[in-house]
């Protein structure tokens, strides 16, 4: 969490660190997004001192969206841009460096520094070239394990509750939704719209995007995949696909809410009645859903849950990724990864190897999310997954943080 | 537009150009969704060689989304990944690079290779460091007038169609708006609801979401400030802040819509009745509007309409940023933008010497909206923008592409 960040700058001896904000990638950057929340900030760098103090750097247009940070507010427009740009030809990047070096003397920063944040690789490439050539800092680029990941692995209060709050948002609108398909009349196997047509998945996207919008969830897209679909776990869903009961339908939505923090959660749903051979693989998903809720801890390591899930899935007849990487049916991805501000963050619970030292701690926020799928059943394809949240508490204690309902049938 | 490519990798000399697709950036990387398009790929490589031939190596759950692309497929299974993180220790960022050399090396890749795309500025940056030290290619990382973005400045017929789509939609979000502002019920000079309080920038903010949402447009925010706020021209409102009558509200709305296209429309409004010099500062901001509108040709550099502009507003006694970088009244930003697949691209219209060599072309895409401000008028803050959306066709000649009432008062 945040309040981690100073003692991981002294034990990574970093004097500060620095976010680039870069125009056009918003909310998605979310490095930056960690330090300036929800605030309507379009472009900015944020500088974190080792004693804790932050600064972001923003433009004059911008001077009351980077006050409601609570950051300490530096203004390109004291520091003149255009004529360091004029005094750079015209080099954007030159003077963007040259900039930084100036707010960075002023602030009193030097040493070593560390860099984070999206932006575009060739002009990040060439910022910290630049940078580098200018020796006043010692440039540091982290890894995949780097200052801002690690304190993002376990989330505050403050976040856990903001999470709960998409969670039930979110929850709101699954609801929605199951009761928007049940309000169709069917036409032998087929749900009709009132105009005589059939209600598609096109349609029921649509009153996916205005529930969510309505409650103030940003979504740029879900899973809602029937049939075939449903049986590749990261098909979105054909739009011209009919609604049509006995078909299973995968329902993945991870959207943000407040202060930018996602869900992710996923229901299965038949319309009407189950085949049998879907009531069984979700009677066995859902039992791996207990098992492993049931033996989440902070003492094994994360990859522990997902080989249990894998021999319970084997013993039962289904191929799993750590049989082969290459599956198209059984279970083919992990059991469940943290999310935060991104919908994918640490931890994984992936196949043993992937990610060695993971354990889950207090602050972990992570789904769970088994399921078995074959889009190739001569049957007709298929596929079922539930996907629920998780809180780690102070003391390693995991709470669920979704309640909606996992009934596979839905009646009609 | 993307038919450039090939001759930009020519004169640049690029044997191909790799794009970035990191997982959690989704559409705001917007480099790679030129390529990708509404395909559901959240996590991906494109690969563009100097013939033109594009591929995409995408993760074994996505193949079928990927497939959408329309490019060549490369499946990461395919190459064995968990076995190349394994050789490389667990290094994630050694083993990319080594996937893409044998992805590289297989579809006959080499010389001097390009690279773009968003990414983590630290891993970016590592990447590229570790391919560097590999000395199989000729690394290249652009600066700002990068090959990609060098076609990205003009648009194809399919993208101003799409574009074109995208503000119809955005204008009859506008209209909804406006209907829904008409709809309520004034007490003195408050907007009231039906339970009795007051309207507020919130409640206009949520109606305005949910009907984005649901004529498929995508948003993460948009300016709808009132009163002081619509002068700051980066203030995206004040969700307390009640709707009154009287007062200039700026609703600046720039949504993302088919193909993943931008729009970016802004109107201001006074409803019930504008008083005196807010309705001079709208005439005058018309004024500037229609001029700049019928200068627009593609022999002018671009700073000469914005210049047109500064002279027509200090004529009439208004600071402008020429003057001042710095200043806080007055005409503070740019004339306008490109904008496509991004909110802000390039032309630019901007003060002489920033961007001293843009002419608009044949396919530019780019907004007219000048504005005049004054936070801290003692009759009440007031901000006044008009922005309207433009299509360069094939002749050079602009075609305005939005049509919605420009007008200020909105009759109550």
């Amino acid at each position: 969490m945040k309040t981690d960040l100073p003692r991981l700058m002294q034990e990574r001896n970093l004097d500060a660190l620095v976010v680039f904000g870069p125009d056009g990638l918003g909310p998605a950057n979310s490095p930056f997004a960690y330090f300036v929340g929800d605030a309507h900030v379009t472009m900015g760098t944020v500088i974190v001192k080792r004693d804790g103090t932050a600064y972001v750097v923003h433009g004059p247009m911008e001077r009351e969206e980077a006050a409601k940070t609570g950051m300490n507010l530096i203004s390109r427009a004291a520091y003149k841009f255009p004529e360091i740009l004029k005094a750079k030809s015209g080099n954007k990047i030159a003077a963007e460096v040259e900039l930084l070096k100036r707010v960075m003397s002023d602030i009193g920063v030097s040493g070593r520094v560390g860099f984070y944040g999206a932006e575009q690789a060739n002009l990040a490439f060439n910022f910290l070239n630049t940078l580098i050539r200018e020796e006043v800092y010692e440039v540091v680029a982290e890894g995949e394990d780097d200052t801002i990941s690690a304190a993002r692995v376990t989330k505050d209060a403050r976040e856990a509750e903001l999470i709960r709050q998409t969670c039930r948002l979110t929850e709101d609108v699954i609801g929605a939704t199951r009761a928007f398909l049940q309000s169709h009349k069917v036409d032998g196997e087929t749900l009709m719209k009132s105009d005589g047509a059939a209600l598609t998945v096109g349609d029921v996207k649509r009153f996916i995007r205005r529930e969510a919008a309505t409650l103030g969830l940003t979504m740029h897209d879900c899973i809602f995949a029937i049939g075939r679909d449903a049986g590749i776990p990261h098909s979105s869903g054909t739009p011209s696909d009919p609604i049509m009961l006995g078909r299973t339908i995968v329902f993945d939505i991870f959207p943000s809410g407040p202060g930018g923090y996602h869900s992710d959660i996923t229901r299965t749903w038949c319309l009407g009645y189950a085949p049998e051979h879907v009531q069984q693989a979700y009677d066995l998903v859902m039992q791996a859903h207990d098992m492993a809720e049931g033996m989440f801890n902070t003492a094994d390591f994360t990859y522990v849950f997902n080989e249990a899930v894998c021999d319970l899935f084997e013993t039962n007849g289904h191929r799993t990724v750590r049989q082969d990487f290459e599956t198209h049916s059984g279970y083919m991805h992990g059991l469940g990864h943290g999310f935060g501000l991104s919908v994918h963050e640490p931890p994984s619970m992936s196949v043993k190897g992937w990610k060695p030292d993971e354990k889950f701690q207090p602050g972990t926020i992570v789904c769970n999310e088994p399921g078995l799928y074959d889009p190739d059943d001569p049957r007709g394809g298929w596929g079922v997954r539930i996907e629920d949240d998780y809180w780690f508490d102070e003391n390693g204690k995991p709470h669920r943080l979704t309640e909606f309902d996992r009934s596979l049938v839905v009646q009609m």
